[in-house]
């Protein structure tokens, strides 16, 4: 499993080298990794082109599904509530994440992972990874010192 | 607002033909249709291709901007958590839906659009029309008898 953590932090240094936040995912089935994407919100100016929707566009693609229900993806961050309600809604099993979201305080991930709402139940698991996270802040202190 | 909710409402006749659930979406800027969508799962096999989230990256791309900032979305159906999720994302200012979620007992959409996750705040407003909810009863109940 480090393996394919270990591929998406690989994939949030692409972000972190075209000057967006970097934040990696690769989507794994019958343990290889079938797609990748890192954030490129800033690059594409679209507000969805986060690391998540853009593995999971790309593993729907590649397996003509959009039901991805033998997949896990792995993301360098706990996902926003637009990513988890994507791997929900693409049925994935499990989403396997290095960092916690720093202001979690009201617990959206989990309400929306375990909502009644979706006919679908996701697994979050927490694989800590500080690469992830020192990325992060790396990326945000030389924001603020550009600023 | 109603001639909105109606483009909306015209957009989700548009999967309907199309044998897609129907949901449709448009954004407005400045009293003006900027974008338009409808749910497009099926045909395009990819999970991320509910209808906000196509109004929405076509909004992106003809402002040339991910913030949305000063435009509204008007959608058929309360949005489920990944395009909630995107609207905030975008930083729309309002989400008008005709139809509520019929599985919304946890109330989940308002947990997302109110969370202090995101450092951002989108209003939820429901402008109640039949013609959405009426489209989608036909079509499970056309659905159900095909299968």
């Amino acid at each position: 499993m480090n393996k394919f953590i270990s591929a998406a932090i690989k994939q949030a240094q692409k972000a972190y080298t075209a000057g967006e936040i970097p934040v990696g995912a690769v989507v794994v089935k019958d343990g290889k990794i079938i797609s990748r994407g890192y954030n490129k919100r800033e690059s594409s100016q679209i507000a969805t082109k986060h690391a998540e929707i853009i593995a999971i566009e790309k593993a729907c693609k590649k397996l003509g599904s959009w039901r991805l229900e033998d997949c896990d993806i792995y993301v360098s961050l706990e996902p926003c509530p637009m990513c988890l309600g994507a791997c929900v809604n693409a049925r994935l099993k499990n989403i396997y994440y290095a960092a916690e979201q720093t202001s979690s305080s009201d617990n959206i991930t989990n309400l929306i992972a375990s909502s009644n709402r979706l006919n679908h139940k996701v697994n979050l698991i927490l694989i800590k990874d500080e690469r992830a996270s020192t990325l992060l802040s790396q990326f945000f202190t030389q924001k603020r010192r550009a600023n």
